[in-house]
Formats: C-alpha cells, structure tokens, sequence
C-alpha cells in the first residue's frame, strides 16, 4: 500500500532538516532514496565508526536507523510540522561489516500524532548485501511548537 | 542486590576495551565510573551531536547507553570474553540539552550466555540533572570466539 | 520524586476501568496497589496460565504488564480522558513460577499525551520474591474520543 | 530467502508443543499455518479477550505474537530442543477489532543460540484484513536441559 504525502514539498523538507543534523553530517551520512514513507540513508564504513571487535558499533547502525525512520515518517507530516522520536528498538543481527551501511525505513502505519516505522540495516560490499539489524519506532509529529523540521 | 565479579580485573578489561572503541573516541565517551555490574559513561555535549532542532540527537544518546550497557554486563564477565549486543530498546522522554549527557547502566540479571540491562541517560548542567531517556537491552558473552573486550 | 494526581477521584476510575477488563477478569487479575503514577495487579499463577514447560506464559505476564503500566499512567491523567498503549517491550529474565506474580508499574514521565512507564513482573512464594520479567511501554492519553478509562 | 528445517518432523513438535500450552487453549489459539521459519495462529475474538474500549486487549494480541514467534524459531530448531522468549516488544497500532486475529511470525535470522522473529498481528473482518500490531523478538534455543517444546 503506497502512501500520498499531504505536503509536496516533502523531499525538500526532509534535504533541508537533514543538513541541519550536525551529528549525521560528522557521522558521514547521506541521502540515498526519499520517497513518499520512505527514506534510505547511506553511511560509508570508516575506522571511527567501530567498535572494539572491528564491526560498526551498534549506536551508529541505530543513528542512521533513528535518523532515516524519523523522516520516512517526515516525509508524510504537514508543512510546518517538526519530527522527534519517541521510542526505538534496535536487533543486532550479525556484525556490521562492509564498504558502507544502508538504513532503509518505511512507514508503518501514519496517525496524525504518531507514526509507525520499520527499519533495516544492510552491510553492503560490492553487489553483496547482508542485513544485520532490524529496527522498530515510533515517531510524533509536533505542530505549533516553534519547531521545524 | 550487589554483584560480584568473577574476574578481579573487570575495571583494566573494560578500560581497555573502551580504548579501542574508536567510534566512542570520536564521540568525546569517557569512563565515569565502573564497578560491578554498572558502568556510567560521559558524553560532552558538543556541537557535532546534535538534531535538527539543537538537542542531542537520539542515536548519540543510544550509542553511549549501548557501550555503558555492553561494559556494565562486561564487568561481570569471565577473563578472555567479549561482549556483544543483542538488542536494545530506547525511551525518549525529553529532549536532551545540557553540559554532557551521562549514560548510566546496572545489570538486571546476569547470565551465561545472556545479561539483561538498564541503563538511563541524564543531561547535566551545573549541578541540575534531568532524565532525558531509558534503556533496556540484552548483552551476549562470546567466548573461545577468537573474540575479546 | 512523587506524582501527583490532578483528578483526586483517580482511584476509582482505575478501579472501574479494570472491572470493565473482562480479559484481565478472565485471567484473574486483582488490583494490589494503586497510588499516584503506581499500580501493582497480582495474577494468581493458575494451571491455565501456563506454557509448554509450566512457566507462566510471557503473554499472561506481558497483560498483567501492560495493564498495570496503562493504568500506572491513568492515575496522572485527567478526569474523561482514556489510556491506550501505544507500544511495550518485556525482557524475560528467567522462568515465571510460583504462587502468583505481580506486575508492579511506575511511570517514568508523564506528559499531555505520552507518557513513559517502567514496570517488573514479580513471582512470589510464601515470602519470596523473584524478579522474572521487566517491562518498558508508552501509553497515550485520548480525550474528547468519546472513549473513557 | 526461503529458510530450510534440519528437524523434517518440525511440523509435529510445533502442534505438540502447542497442545502442552494451557494458556493458548485458554485464549481460544489454533494453528493456521506451519511451515519452516513461519507459524500463524488464530485467535477468534470473544468477549473475554476485550478490554475497556472492547477492543481485543494488547496483551492477548502479545500473547498470541509471543507464541506464533516462540514456534517460527522452534521449526528451525533441532529435534530435542526447548524454545523460550528473551524479549519482545509490541507496537499498537490501531484498535483492533474483528471475527479474529492472526498473529502472523517469520524468522529473520536464525542462529544456534538465538533466533530474530518478527510478527504481525491482523484484525479480520470477513474478507477485510487490518494490520492492528507489530512485533519483534529474540527466541532462545535451549539443547540439554531437560526441556523440550
């Protein structure tokens, strides 16, 4: 089931908002796919995302993920409206080896308040591509609260 | 309950493993405190953490809760193990802006295998403290995997 | 830190909504404890709650959980308004036996709409107490829906 | 990717065990579909699942995910083996209402300790299908305990 985005502007928004995020840009991150309800992130596996054992530490996997899931979400909330999560959960599924990592989030079902989001992580290296975590959150609308984006 | 652990050099093992985590270097994370079954990691809220809307971003505070969360079940770890995260669920209570954000973590329940953990994410500023998020996750203990820290 | 109520008649409501519960009546659950921003419910540990190893079901401990927490929150919200959960992730730390459990609940953070609460489900015997499962969720406030309790 | 069972009597253990689950009798649950990595179970909707609003209680529709997701990995599982939940955690999506429900679980990756289920939870009305919850969780395998099922 496809989604309609109420504002058309939508991918602009979610271009703009992401520029703002310090954290996403010192991460590395960028914008591989936006579409309506739907939003991938890449992030090129460098030495000072690892963690002990030579993997992509969890947090950053789940960073792209909170960061992609929140504006598939954005991508169908109104002009004007503001995006922050409320809660996610995150499976390790094996570790995160590769040239980069893409996080792919789809809307699950959109409220006017909260939206439900599925996400995955998929280590890519050359035409290979192994999932390695799993994601699940829900992420709020704000309106009329000084806040954008 | 206090916990005992079984190796007398929990706190070299974690320090040590803390060390190699580049990706927690380039985050600012250092050790604030270890004993066991809990580690409390700080974060110093720079520039480059932060959301589009000039609060920590949600991933860096999952990042430090997740290596706190992974030492604090490290702690009660046998010698010559590593440890990995399973999964592990946030809860974002408000938005996070202050001096440093500390990730403090305690084991639940410690097994084999599997050691469950709860952390929490305070944002400090002077001496004023505010819970910004929660943590509950699953830590694995990997042994004679050519794996440790 | 304590709550407080802002509808003084918080007790009942709790009370009446639970009665009309008659899934929570099916599985015998009773009210312990109820202040502001807490609710404990005992579920005693029948053959009829059990699993293929004769634990107490997850999913048994998962309502008595959810039901407490969603109720946890209700105390704090105002009179006509009605609680539903918006999501809930439950840790299984070993196997739920004895003569009943309580699911003991305490919000975290209350706000307008969500509100954030933490509960543990308990197995007692005699006077014994064993921690078996913790539980994090999220419950929302609905007013003017034309839904209460 | 279709997953493969190493046990070919998979099918048989799955019902087995369900028939030893007091509790899934209880709430009414059958078997709708077996096969390797993938169980659904139905859950006819009667008066006592409901809570407050008459809607079918989140904790019935965890209870029947848990036990779809628990026989998902265990069709993977070795002969001799015994399944239990580490965590899972449940999003609400919307009321969930109908003739029945169908708690529908598929593996994500299965390994020789833990194994990732993922789950959804379907209102059905006629020929009228909502999605009304989603699921994910990790099942442990446990080999040499003295528990099987």
């Amino acid at each position: 089931m496809p989604f309609e985005a109420q504002d058309p502007d939508f991918e602009a928004r979610v271009r703009e908002s992401l520029a703002r995020q310090a954290y996403m840009t010192k991460l590395g991150v960028t914008l591989a796919r936006v579409a309506p309800g739907e939003v991938h992130l890449a992030l090129p596996v460098r030495d000072d995302l690892l963690q002990q054992h030579g993997n992509v530490h969890a947090g950053a996997l789940a960073s792209a993920l909170d960061s992609a899931a929140g504006y598939a979400a954005f991508t169908l909330m109104p002009a004007g409206s503001g995006v922050v999560s409320v809660e996610f959960k995150v499976n390790l599924l094996e570790p995160a080896r590769g040239e980069r990592i893409e996080a792919r989030a789809r809307v699950v079902r959109a409220g006017r308040t909260l939206t439900s989001v599925a996400a995955e992580a998929w280590a890519i290296t050359g035409s290979a591509e192994r999932l390695v975590a799993t994601f699940s959150g829900t992420m709020m609308c704000l309106m009329g609260r000084g806040i954008s984006g």
